[in-house]
Parts: structure tokens; sequence; C-alpha cells
């Protein structure tokens, strides 16, 4: 089995299907990258300043950061890192929680390690006796997210920490891309090693609008980290990346805007879903699930000739009839809702 | 036995260290990055126009290349693809002919690999046999590099094609990082299938000054390039990057210069050092490796002291006494080989 991510065609219109920040990153973080010179893009760059600024935004160590190429990168290096040895005919294996983020599966399977995929119980429940159920001695990575994506709902940390009791042999990697949203973080657990086996990912992409620069970031201990850190390229992190993070982590005001425009983005889709009848899920993230059943063909062919792109996920497991929908600037949420409005209502005609 | 790559510090002076372009990156890449947005910074970029530019450049098709983060991702892909499956009873082996770049032992190591090295000869003469000897069932990969770091020595392609030939069962990853400076290249070789286990690793961070941008491309069959187009993470080139290769290509007139700098800087370093009997080897590549003995300590204390920093390569198999000297811009070099004079000739009084 190989499973492979598959990038969306991605084109002009309302990009609503890849939990981008629809409202571009920071002006201050523009005008930083402007100022940089010929000379600085023909340079191996120096991340001082960006890992300073991470761990102080992040409230850690220095040594509890690695920043990586998008988190991506994070993702991939510690599948590398606990999958390696992995031999056919006695492969390690990746737990994923399904449904989950493509990437896990991906750089799983690119790594060579064997993928053991959890699928999903009714409404999404999270069972840690399931996960507990499905370790074995070569469990070696167990995928997480908080908030979960597509799903868009958040695991209390007590689950993520029994969760981490259940396969101590194993690295519990918590991605936490969505977290800005939630305000939920368990990146103290993972960088005082008060849950030993754990590490966080971050993301830049989301709340700081930084998807194209591609700086994400993983948070454990020293000891977790330094595998990954032999693993790294040296020069990961490119030199507008490097220059951005502290500039973006600084305004403070822009971050705060964006959140806000989130919560009242999400609010506006669950108004015309509710009123439409839609199922969908609350989410602690940038985005809402939405189940439109045997509309979802309809509904994506409609917002698609408009020029709005919604994610179909009917593929993922327990998605039938799924679209997820990222909820960006008010602005943008209006246009989709009033689209939603129209199509839903006329199909009931 | 770990094998790390070790980012030197970088301070201000005179970067003479990291072979990187001393000129910075054409004026009009410099234009292009500075028109990029807000919203381009926050969307996920889209590769078309920079695979195309970069195929045009190497004259091969688009299916050929595989854009990397730097090369160094390129050469972590490949090290990832041809090593999984290592395991510690039964290791898969990379070959590396030193002395070599460091990166290619960080990622066997990285990735679970076994390194085995073959060392100089004396004049690090390039033996296919000594190669062939070394060679097992488990042998899964031998970097190469043309011209190599830190020697700036070419090995002909007759000679590549017989190591191919060698080991048909491993993949010979030719680096040619250095490559636009010596005008030679395998990527037809490479990607036309008639070495089927050949893939050319290229970057544009040295010709083209785009170190800090982080673009590398590997150069293969589509079959060879499948298993890395699976491991990358999807959206591993910024925004940046993406926007600033098609518009570096097109700049003919700023590579010609940049190109004739360097050679004209060699030829500056070979005279001083010949003027001052320090062995060195003429080199493909941009910078010249210089045997400076027992007097090793004394020059690059003295050349740090003058803001100049320059390579200590003593630690590298067959060159005790070397150090690696950068040929960038005329004016810069010229800076050098004033000091390098001084320098040597008062420790001759």
């Amino acid at each position: 089995m190989s499973r492979e991510y598959q990038r969306p065609l991605a084109t002009g219109g309302l990009r609503l299907h890849l939990n981008e920040n629809t409202g571009g990153c920071s002006p201050r973080v523009m005008e930083a990258l402007r100022a940089l010179t010929r000379e600085d893009a023909a340079i191996y760059p120096d991340y001082e300043r960006a890992i300073d600024a991470a761990a102080a935004r992040f409230r850690v160590r220095a040594d509890n950061v690695l920043l990586t190429n998008g988190l991506d990168e994070g993702i991939l290096l510690a599948a590398v890192v606990s999958l390696r040895g992995s031999a056919p005919g006695d492969p390690l294996e990746a737990l994923i929680v399904q449904p989950a983020f493509d990437m896990y599966a991906a750089c799983a399977d690119a790594v060579g390690g064997r993928i053991v995929d959890i699928p999903p119980l009714s409404e999404f429940f999270f069972s840690v006796q399931r996960i507990a159920e499905a370790v074995t001695p070569n469990t070696r990575i167990i995928f997480l997210a908080n908030p979960n994506n597509p799903t868009g709902l958040s695991i209390h940390r007590d689950t993520v920490a029994a969760v981490a009791r259940a396969a101590p042999q194993a690295l519990v990697f918590l991605d936490e891309a969505y977290a800005d949203f939630s305000g939920e973080t368990m990146m103290p657990q993972a960088a005082s090693g008060e849950i030993p086996n754990l590490i966080v990912g971050r993301t830049f992409a989301k709340a700081y609008g930084l998807a194209g620069l591609r700086i994400g970031a993983l948070v454990a201990t020293p000891e977790i980290l330094m595998p990954m850190r032999r693993a790294i390229p040296p020069y990961s992190l490119n030199v507008f990346a490097a220059a951005a993070l502290p500039v973006a982590v600084e305004d403070e005001e822009y971050y705060e805007w964006y959140l806000s425009e989130v919560r009242g983005s999400k609010k506006l889709l669950y108004d015309v879903l509710t009123r439409n009848a839609v199922r969908f899920w609350p989410s602690d993230g940038n985005f809402v699930l939405s189940c439109f059943g045997e509309q979802l063909g309809m509904v994506l062919e409609e917002l698609a000739a408009r020029g709005i792109m919604i994610r179909d996920r009917s593929g993922d497991p327990g998605c039938a009839g799924c679209a997820r929908i990222t909820a960006g600037v008010l602005e943008h949420t209006r246009r989709v809702a009033a689209v939603l409005e129209e199509v839903l209502c006329g199909a009931r005609r």
C-alpha cells in the first residue's frame, strides 16, 4: 500500500479549501521582507533570532524548539527518526487515528513504516482504549492532532497523556497546527518532559498567514529533538522565513484580529448550515467540517461555478458526504455563506 | 557512529567559507520578489512555472525534474528512499568517496544506513576499481560529486558510467552543485535513462546566488524520481523560491558575469598561492582547496583577524593542512589575495 499526499489544484477564486489564512500575512512582515537585499538572498541563513522569537512565543526554551520547513517537514522528520530500521519482515508501525491529515500516512509510508489506521467511531469519539489495543511492541509513533483536521474536534489533554502512557516506547506526535484557534496547547508538557514521549508540532502557516514561507516548529525536550536535529538539513528554513518569523510574532494586533475574524466566520457558517439543516461539527480550528450528504456533489459544483473552492473530504474515513470549509476573514465567509444559502434553498424548492 | 553536519558560525565580514555567491543574486530576482504580496505569503505555492523554468534551463522534460528545498533536501530524500528498510542486523549501505560534502554521511546516518567510506588515494586519484571492490549486495546508494567539494576536481563521465555499471542495484547520486562552474553535466544521461541508475543533483545556490532561498533540483528518469516525489513534502519550496527561479534563469547576462568573475578569482588565487609556494588543486568549482600545511592555523587566524572567513578542511580525509577558499567576485578575491600575500610573505621573513 502506498499512500501519497495529493496536492489539490490551486487556481484563482476564493480559496477556502486549504485552511489558509485568507487575509494575507501581517503588513509588517511584508515590509520586513521587502527590506531584504540581494546579498541576503545569496547567503545561507542564520536562525538565532527566529528560534528565539519562536521560543518566546511558545513560552519554552530555545533548545525545546526545532524550526522546520513547514510543519510537513517536521512530520517527515519524526517519521524518519521513529521508523528507521523498519524492515520488510519486521515493520515498525505508525498509528493514525482516522480521519487524519494525509501527511501522517504519506510520511510513514515514504520511510518504509507500516501504517496502522484506527477507524473512527460514531461522532468521531476518541477512544484511548482502541488506541491502546492497537499498540504493539513495534509501535514507534502515534499521530494525533489537536484540534483535529478535518473534524475540528479537540482531544482533552488528559486523554493525550493517557495515550502517551499506553505506548511508552512510541513517540506521541501531537499536531497543533490549528491550536492558535483553540487556544489550547500541550507545549508545556512536551518541553518540560512531564510527558517524556510527547512532541508537539506547530505552524506559522495558519493564524500568522505564512503558509507560503514555510515555517513550522517541533517542540519537545532536547533529548527527543536531538535525532531530528541530526536528520534535518542544516539550512532548512529560507532567509525570508527566518526574517518573517520575529516580525510576525511581534504583531499581536494582527494575530488577534485574525483570530476574531475566524471566530466570526465560524459563527456565520454555523448559522447558514443550521438554517439549511446541514450537519456540521462545531470546530476548534479555522474550518468547519460539514455533511452535505447526497447534495455534496451539487454543492461543490455550484460553489466551483462561482469561483469558490472548498475541500471534498468525502473519501476520508467517517466523512461520507462531507466537505471542509475554511473559515477565514468575514468578508470571504459572507460570500460563501450567501452562495450556500442560495444553493441549498434552491435545492429544497 | 553518528555523523552530523556542523553548521559553521556565520558572522559578518568577508564570507569565503561556504562557497556562496559573494555577489548577491540577480537584481531582477530581487525586483520580482519585492512584487510579491501579503496574500502570496499566506497561500501554499504553485510550482508549475518554476518547474518549467528549471526543465528548460537543464534541457530536460518537466517530469525529469523534482525541485527540492535546497539540494540538501534532495540528498536527504535520496538517502531516505534508497536506505529505508536498513535493519540494524542487516544494514543497507551508502558508499562515500572521501573527501566529500558532509551531508552525504549526515543523511545516510540519519536514516539508519551504514556508511562505507572510500578513503582518498594520493592526489585524490579517483579509482573505479576501489569503488567496485567496496560494493556489496547491500549497497544502495553511491555519492559522487562533480566537480567534487572540497577538492574542486572533476570525474570524467566515462568514469561515472563505469561506477554505475559496477553497482546496478544502487543509485548513483551525482552531485553537480558546482557544475555551473565546470560547464560539464550528466543530466542528459540521467534524464534519458542512458544510465538507468543515475540521478543528478543541482542547486541554484551557487552560480545563481540563491542560497538563502533554498532551491535545489533532482534530475533523473520519472521512474527513479517517483519514490522521491512520494517522500517529499508537497509544499517543499517556499513562494519566494518559486517566484525567483524563473527570473534567475532568464537573466543569462548576470549568470555569465558571475561565471567570469569566478574564473578571474580562481586565477588570482592560483597566482598568489603559486608565488608563495602553497600547494593547491586547480578547481572546476567556485573555490580552491589550498594546502597551507603547518601554517594553516596561522593563516586562518590572520585572515579571521581581518574579518575574512575561509573554511578549515584539515579534518577531511586526505586534506591535512588544507583550507577551502571561495572564489567569488574579483573585488573580494583581491582582498583575500592581498592579505594572503602579506601573511605568507611575513611568515617567510
